[in-house]
Protein backbone atom coordinates (compact mmCIF):
# COMPACT_ATOMS: atom_id res chain seq x y z
CA UNK A 1 0.00 0.00 0.00
CA UNK A 2 1.59 3.43 -0.86
CA UNK A 3 1.95 6.20 2.28
CA UNK A 4 -0.94 7.84 0.37
CA UNK A 5 -3.12 5.42 0.64
CA UNK A 6 -2.31 4.83 4.19
CA UNK A 7 -3.28 8.37 5.31
CA UNK A 8 -6.59 8.01 3.45
CA UNK A 9 -7.65 4.23 5.56
CA UNK A 10 -6.52 5.55 8.73
CA UNK A 11 -7.77 8.86 8.57
CA UNK A 12 -11.50 7.19 7.52
CA UNK A 13 -11.07 4.48 10.46
CA UNK A 14 -10.32 7.46 13.02
CA UNK A 15 -12.94 9.98 11.68
CA UNK A 16 -15.48 6.64 11.19
CA UNK A 17 -15.30 6.30 14.89
CA UNK A 18 -14.47 9.88 16.36
CA UNK A 19 -15.75 12.49 13.66
CA UNK A 20 -13.23 14.81 11.93
CA UNK A 21 -12.26 17.24 15.00
CA UNK A 22 -11.65 14.84 17.19
CA UNK A 23 -9.19 13.28 14.89
CA UNK A 24 -5.95 14.88 15.10
CA UNK A 25 -3.01 15.29 12.59
CA UNK A 26 -1.16 13.53 15.16
CA UNK A 27 -2.69 10.68 15.58
CA UNK A 28 -2.98 9.82 12.02
CA UNK A 29 0.43 10.01 11.47
CA UNK A 30 0.96 7.81 14.46
CA UNK A 31 -1.25 5.25 13.48
CA UNK A 32 -0.44 5.18 10.14
CA UNK A 33 3.16 4.75 10.75
CA UNK A 34 4.35 6.73 7.99
CA UNK A 35 7.15 9.31 8.49
CA UNK A 36 4.88 13.09 9.12
CA UNK A 37 6.78 14.83 6.43
CA UNK A 38 4.82 12.64 4.06
CA UNK A 39 1.31 13.72 5.27
CA UNK A 40 2.04 17.49 3.93
CA UNK A 41 3.85 15.72 1.21
CA UNK A 42 0.59 14.36 -0.41
CA UNK A 43 -1.93 16.13 1.14
CA UNK A 44 -0.36 19.98 1.07
CA UNK A 45 -4.11 21.11 2.54
CA UNK A 46 -3.58 19.09 5.69
CA UNK A 47 -5.93 17.33 7.36
CA UNK A 48 -9.12 18.93 5.82
CA UNK A 49 -7.80 18.38 2.28
CA UNK A 50 -7.32 14.84 3.93
CA UNK A 51 -10.33 14.43 5.18
CA UNK A 52 -12.36 16.01 1.53
CA UNK A 53 -10.41 12.65 0.10
CA UNK A 54 -11.88 10.59 2.72
CA UNK A 55 -15.38 11.31 2.20
CA UNK A 56 -15.21 10.65 -1.27
CA UNK A 57 -13.33 7.53 -0.81
CA UNK A 58 -16.28 6.64 1.38
CA UNK A 59 -19.56 8.08 -1.51
CA UNK A 60 -17.75 5.90 -3.89
CA UNK A 61 -17.19 2.76 -1.64
CA UNK A 62 -20.98 2.97 -0.60
CA UNK A 63 -21.75 3.82 -4.30
CA UNK A 64 -20.30 0.78 -5.40
CA UNK A 65 -21.85 -1.70 -2.56
CA UNK A 66 -25.06 -1.10 -3.91
CA UNK A 67 -24.23 -1.43 -7.76
CA UNK A 68 -22.19 -4.50 -6.97
CA UNK A 69 -24.63 -5.63 -3.87
CA UNK A 70 -28.12 -4.96 -4.25
CA UNK A 71 -30.05 -8.01 -6.10
CA UNK A 72 -31.75 -7.19 -9.22
CA UNK A 73 -34.09 -10.71 -10.15
CA UNK A 74 -36.05 -9.93 -6.88
CA UNK A 75 -38.96 -7.30 -6.13
CA UNK A 76 -37.56 -3.84 -5.68
CA UNK A 77 -39.22 -4.17 -1.84
CA UNK A 78 -37.01 -7.12 -1.66
CA UNK A 79 -33.96 -5.65 -2.79
CA UNK A 80 -34.30 -2.99 -0.89
CA UNK A 81 -34.93 -4.92 2.17
CA UNK A 82 -32.21 -7.05 1.66
CA UNK A 83 -29.26 -4.65 1.16
CA UNK A 84 -30.34 -2.25 3.83
CA UNK A 85 -30.51 -5.71 6.02
CA UNK A 86 -26.95 -6.15 4.83
CA UNK A 87 -25.83 -2.81 6.01
CA UNK A 88 -27.18 -3.39 9.53
CA UNK A 89 -25.58 -6.68 9.86
CA UNK A 90 -22.15 -4.80 8.62
CA UNK A 91 -22.87 -2.67 11.34
CA UNK A 92 -23.05 -5.18 14.08
CA UNK A 93 -20.10 -6.90 12.57
CA UNK A 94 -17.99 -3.74 13.93
CA UNK A 95 -19.54 -3.42 17.60
CA UNK A 96 -21.53 -0.31 16.03
CA UNK A 97 -18.19 1.45 15.12
CA UNK A 98 -18.72 1.69 11.87
CA UNK A 99 -21.38 3.14 9.32
CA UNK A 100 -19.16 5.25 7.07
CA UNK A 101 -17.30 8.61 8.56
CA UNK A 102 -19.42 10.31 6.21
CA UNK A 103 -22.84 11.01 8.23
CA UNK A 104 -20.59 12.58 11.15
CA UNK A 105 -18.53 14.78 9.05
CA UNK A 106 -20.99 15.78 6.93
CA UNK A 107 -23.18 17.36 10.43
CA UNK A 108 -19.63 18.26 11.89
CA UNK A 109 -19.07 20.82 9.01
CA UNK A 110 -22.17 21.18 7.24
CA UNK A 111 -21.82 24.65 8.31
CA UNK A 112 -17.83 25.59 9.12
CA UNK A 113 -16.51 24.04 5.81
CA UNK A 114 -17.32 25.15 2.40
CA UNK A 115 -14.47 22.34 0.97
CA UNK A 116 -15.72 19.34 3.06
CA UNK A 117 -19.31 20.62 3.05
CA UNK A 118 -19.46 19.84 -1.11
CA UNK A 119 -17.25 16.90 -1.15
CA UNK A 120 -20.54 15.40 1.28
CA UNK A 121 -22.88 16.63 -1.11
CA UNK A 122 -20.99 15.01 -3.98
CA UNK A 123 -20.60 11.78 -2.25
CA UNK A 124 -24.43 11.61 -1.21
CA UNK A 125 -24.96 12.52 -4.92
CA UNK A 126 -22.84 9.72 -5.75
CA UNK A 127 -24.89 6.98 -3.48
CA UNK A 128 -27.98 8.00 -4.66
CA UNK A 129 -27.16 8.29 -8.00
CA UNK A 130 -26.23 4.37 -7.45
CA UNK A 131 -29.78 3.62 -5.57
CA UNK A 132 -31.51 5.37 -8.88
CA UNK A 133 -29.61 3.77 -11.44
CA UNK A 134 -30.20 0.26 -9.05
CA UNK A 135 -34.33 1.03 -8.73
CA UNK A 136 -34.68 1.58 -12.64
CA UNK A 137 -33.12 -1.61 -13.56
CA UNK A 138 -35.47 -3.18 -11.01
CA UNK A 139 -38.28 -1.77 -13.61
CA UNK A 140 -39.16 1.79 -11.95
CA UNK A 141 -39.61 4.45 -14.10
CA UNK A 142 -37.58 7.66 -14.42
CA UNK A 143 -38.60 10.22 -11.91
CA UNK A 144 -40.09 7.55 -9.16
CA UNK A 145 -36.83 6.13 -9.30
CA UNK A 146 -34.96 9.34 -7.89
CA UNK A 147 -37.60 10.43 -5.44
CA UNK A 148 -37.33 6.60 -4.25
CA UNK A 149 -33.41 6.74 -4.35
CA UNK A 150 -33.38 9.99 -1.79
CA UNK A 151 -35.75 8.35 0.42
CA UNK A 152 -33.82 4.81 0.99
CA UNK A 153 -30.67 7.13 1.59
CA UNK A 154 -32.38 9.43 4.13
CA UNK A 155 -33.79 6.20 5.72
CA UNK A 156 -30.70 4.41 6.11
CA UNK A 157 -28.84 7.80 6.97
CA UNK A 158 -31.05 7.99 10.04
CA UNK A 159 -31.09 4.54 10.80
CA UNK A 160 -27.23 4.18 11.17
CA UNK A 161 -27.56 6.99 13.19
CA UNK A 162 -29.95 5.51 15.83
CA UNK A 163 -28.21 2.26 15.50
CA UNK A 164 -24.95 3.41 16.55
CA UNK A 165 -26.37 5.91 19.41
CA UNK A 166 -28.30 2.79 20.32
CA UNK A 167 -25.69 0.28 19.82
CA UNK A 168 -27.98 -2.21 18.20
CA UNK A 169 -28.82 -2.98 14.46
CA UNK A 170 -32.51 -3.44 15.28
CA UNK A 171 -33.08 1.03 14.01
CA UNK A 172 -31.74 -0.17 10.54
CA UNK A 173 -33.76 -3.84 10.49
CA UNK A 174 -36.75 -1.81 11.10
CA UNK A 175 -36.11 0.87 8.00
CA UNK A 176 -35.37 -2.39 6.25
CA UNK A 177 -38.85 -3.62 7.17
CA UNK A 178 -40.65 -0.30 6.72
CA UNK A 179 -39.04 -0.08 3.07
CA UNK A 180 -40.28 -3.51 2.63
CA UNK A 181 -43.91 -2.89 3.62
CA UNK A 182 -43.76 0.80 1.83
CA UNK A 183 -43.20 -0.86 -1.86
CA UNK A 184 -45.72 -3.60 -1.16
CA UNK A 185 -43.86 -6.49 -0.79
CA UNK B 1 -31.48 34.32 33.02
CA UNK B 2 -29.30 32.44 35.67
CA UNK B 3 -25.30 31.91 35.04
CA UNK B 4 -25.68 28.08 34.90
CA UNK B 5 -28.75 28.83 31.89
CA UNK B 6 -26.56 31.05 29.95
CA UNK B 7 -23.60 28.09 29.77
CA UNK B 8 -26.00 26.06 28.65
CA UNK B 9 -27.98 28.22 25.89
CA UNK B 10 -24.28 29.15 24.69
CA UNK B 11 -22.93 25.33 24.78
CA UNK B 12 -26.14 24.57 22.67
CA UNK B 13 -26.41 26.65 19.95
CA UNK B 14 -22.04 26.12 19.45
CA UNK B 15 -22.55 23.02 19.28
CA UNK B 16 -25.26 22.58 17.01
CA UNK B 17 -23.53 24.37 14.56
CA UNK B 18 -19.93 23.28 14.92
CA UNK B 19 -20.22 19.48 16.84
CA UNK B 20 -19.25 18.45 19.87
CA UNK B 21 -15.39 18.37 19.78
CA UNK B 22 -14.71 22.04 18.28
CA UNK B 23 -16.37 23.63 20.59
CA UNK B 24 -13.83 24.41 23.22
CA UNK B 25 -14.60 25.22 26.63
CA UNK B 26 -12.87 28.93 25.82
CA UNK B 27 -15.28 29.59 23.55
CA UNK B 28 -18.07 28.77 25.51
CA UNK B 29 -17.09 30.97 28.19
CA UNK B 30 -16.42 33.88 25.86
CA UNK B 31 -19.77 33.78 23.84
CA UNK B 32 -21.90 33.15 27.16
CA UNK B 33 -20.02 36.42 28.92
CA UNK B 34 -20.14 34.89 32.34
CA UNK B 35 -16.54 34.53 34.23
CA UNK B 36 -14.54 31.76 33.89
CA UNK B 37 -14.60 30.42 37.54
CA UNK B 38 -18.66 29.76 37.73
CA UNK B 39 -18.04 27.46 34.54
CA UNK B 40 -16.52 24.92 36.93
CA UNK B 41 -18.38 25.53 39.97
CA UNK B 42 -21.71 25.04 37.86
CA UNK B 43 -20.03 22.09 35.76
CA UNK B 44 -17.77 20.15 37.88
CA UNK B 45 -17.41 17.75 35.21
CA UNK B 46 -16.48 20.67 32.64
CA UNK B 47 -17.54 20.08 29.18
CA UNK B 48 -19.19 16.63 29.58
CA UNK B 49 -21.02 17.43 32.05
CA UNK B 50 -22.53 20.43 30.16
CA UNK B 51 -22.60 18.71 27.03
CA UNK B 52 -24.88 15.89 28.82
CA UNK B 53 -27.15 18.74 29.91
CA UNK B 54 -27.51 19.91 26.60
CA UNK B 55 -28.16 16.89 24.75
CA UNK B 56 -30.70 16.07 28.13
CA UNK B 57 -32.68 19.81 27.10
CA UNK B 58 -32.62 19.52 23.39
CA UNK B 59 -34.14 16.21 24.05
CA UNK B 60 -36.83 17.20 26.54
CA UNK B 61 -37.46 20.21 24.09
CA UNK B 62 -38.08 18.30 21.12
CA UNK B 63 -40.24 16.01 22.88
CA UNK B 64 -42.47 19.31 24.38
CA UNK B 65 -42.41 20.62 20.52
CA UNK B 66 -44.21 17.34 19.47
CA UNK B 67 -46.59 17.61 22.21
CA UNK B 68 -47.25 20.83 22.00
CA UNK B 69 -47.63 21.35 17.97
CA UNK B 70 -48.14 18.12 16.49
CA UNK B 71 -52.23 18.44 15.50
CA UNK B 72 -55.03 16.05 16.92
CA UNK B 73 -57.88 16.99 15.31
CA UNK B 74 -56.66 15.63 11.85
CA UNK B 75 -55.73 12.62 10.32
CA UNK B 76 -52.25 10.80 11.38
CA UNK B 77 -51.23 11.35 7.72
CA UNK B 78 -52.07 15.14 8.32
CA UNK B 79 -50.40 15.44 11.35
CA UNK B 80 -47.24 14.19 10.63
CA UNK B 81 -46.79 15.66 7.18
CA UNK B 82 -47.87 19.48 9.28
CA UNK B 83 -44.70 18.37 11.75
CA UNK B 84 -42.00 17.61 9.65
CA UNK B 85 -43.12 20.78 7.38
CA UNK B 86 -42.66 22.54 10.52
CA UNK B 87 -39.60 21.44 11.39
CA UNK B 88 -38.26 21.70 7.48
CA UNK B 89 -39.32 25.57 8.10
CA UNK B 90 -37.53 25.64 11.60
CA UNK B 91 -34.54 24.57 9.80
CA UNK B 92 -34.44 27.12 6.87
CA UNK B 93 -35.03 29.86 9.24
CA UNK B 94 -31.90 29.41 11.00
CA UNK B 95 -29.94 29.34 7.70
CA UNK B 96 -29.75 25.22 8.28
CA UNK B 97 -27.32 25.89 10.83
CA UNK B 98 -30.02 24.63 13.51
CA UNK B 99 -31.24 20.76 13.53
CA UNK B 100 -30.57 20.55 16.88
CA UNK B 101 -27.05 19.88 18.78
CA UNK B 102 -28.57 16.01 19.53
CA UNK B 103 -27.62 14.38 16.22
CA UNK B 104 -23.99 15.92 15.39
CA UNK B 105 -23.13 14.73 19.02
CA UNK B 106 -24.83 11.12 18.78
CA UNK B 107 -22.55 10.46 16.11
CA UNK B 108 -19.52 12.07 17.88
CA UNK B 109 -19.56 10.30 20.70
CA UNK B 110 -21.70 7.19 19.99
CA UNK B 111 -18.02 4.67 20.31
CA UNK B 112 -15.74 7.80 22.34
CA UNK B 113 -17.97 8.53 25.45
CA UNK B 114 -20.04 6.34 28.06
CA UNK B 115 -21.89 9.46 29.74
CA UNK B 116 -22.55 11.49 26.24
CA UNK B 117 -24.36 8.22 24.91
CA UNK B 118 -26.37 7.38 27.48
CA UNK B 119 -27.52 11.06 27.17
CA UNK B 120 -27.88 11.01 23.95
CA UNK B 121 -30.31 7.29 24.18
CA UNK B 122 -32.61 8.57 26.55
CA UNK B 123 -32.94 12.08 24.70
CA UNK B 124 -34.12 10.03 21.73
CA UNK B 125 -36.29 7.58 24.00
CA UNK B 126 -38.15 10.80 25.17
CA UNK B 127 -38.80 12.07 21.21
CA UNK B 128 -39.89 8.87 20.58
CA UNK B 129 -42.46 8.64 23.72
CA UNK B 130 -43.49 11.77 22.81
CA UNK B 131 -44.56 10.78 19.30
CA UNK B 132 -45.69 7.24 20.05
CA UNK B 133 -48.24 9.28 22.84
CA UNK B 134 -49.41 11.78 20.22
CA UNK B 135 -49.90 8.95 17.82
CA UNK B 136 -51.92 7.15 20.46
CA UNK B 137 -54.02 10.23 20.90
CA UNK B 138 -54.78 10.31 16.72
CA UNK B 139 -56.15 7.31 17.24
CA UNK B 140 -53.09 4.67 16.27
CA UNK B 141 -53.37 1.29 18.89
CA UNK B 142 -50.23 0.37 21.58
CA UNK B 143 -47.72 -1.57 19.46
CA UNK B 144 -48.14 0.08 16.33
CA UNK B 145 -47.88 3.93 17.77
CA UNK B 146 -44.32 2.89 19.08
CA UNK B 147 -43.14 1.42 15.68
CA UNK B 148 -44.33 4.18 13.60
CA UNK B 149 -42.72 6.64 16.44
CA UNK B 150 -39.42 4.99 15.95
CA UNK B 151 -39.52 5.07 12.40
CA UNK B 152 -40.57 8.63 12.09
CA UNK B 153 -37.81 9.93 14.18
CA UNK B 154 -35.33 7.84 11.92
CA UNK B 155 -36.82 9.96 8.67
CA UNK B 156 -36.65 13.26 10.58
CA UNK B 157 -33.17 12.39 11.93
CA UNK B 158 -31.89 11.21 8.12
CA UNK B 159 -33.86 14.10 6.36
CA UNK B 160 -32.23 16.96 9.11
CA UNK B 161 -29.02 15.19 8.04
CA UNK B 162 -29.17 15.57 4.15
CA UNK B 163 -31.09 19.08 4.43
CA UNK B 164 -28.46 20.36 6.58
CA UNK B 165 -25.90 18.84 4.33
CA UNK B 166 -27.46 20.24 0.94
CA UNK B 167 -28.80 23.81 2.54
CA UNK B 168 -32.16 22.68 1.31
CA UNK B 169 -35.31 22.18 3.22
CA UNK B 170 -36.21 19.17 0.28
CA UNK B 171 -34.97 16.65 1.88
CA UNK B 172 -37.16 17.20 4.50
CA UNK B 173 -40.01 18.02 2.59
CA UNK B 174 -39.31 14.98 0.35
CA UNK B 175 -39.99 12.87 4.15
CA UNK B 176 -42.78 14.86 5.24
CA UNK B 177 -44.31 13.84 1.84
CA UNK B 178 -43.48 10.37 1.87
CA UNK B 179 -44.15 9.68 5.64
CA UNK B 180 -48.20 11.55 4.58
CA UNK B 181 -48.11 8.70 1.81
CA UNK B 182 -46.84 5.96 3.21
CA UNK B 183 -49.91 6.27 6.27
CA UNK B 184 -52.21 6.57 3.58
CA UNK B 185 -53.23 10.18 3.32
Amino acid sequence: MDTSEKFIRTASKLMETQGYHATGLNQIIAESGAPRGSLYYHFPGGKEELASQVITRNGKTFARLITENMQENITPADSVRNFILGVAGGLEATGFQSGGPLTTIALETANTSNRLNQACRDAYQAIQEAFTHKLRRLGISGEDAQTLAEFILIAIEGGILLSRTHHSNEPLKHVANTMHEYLGH
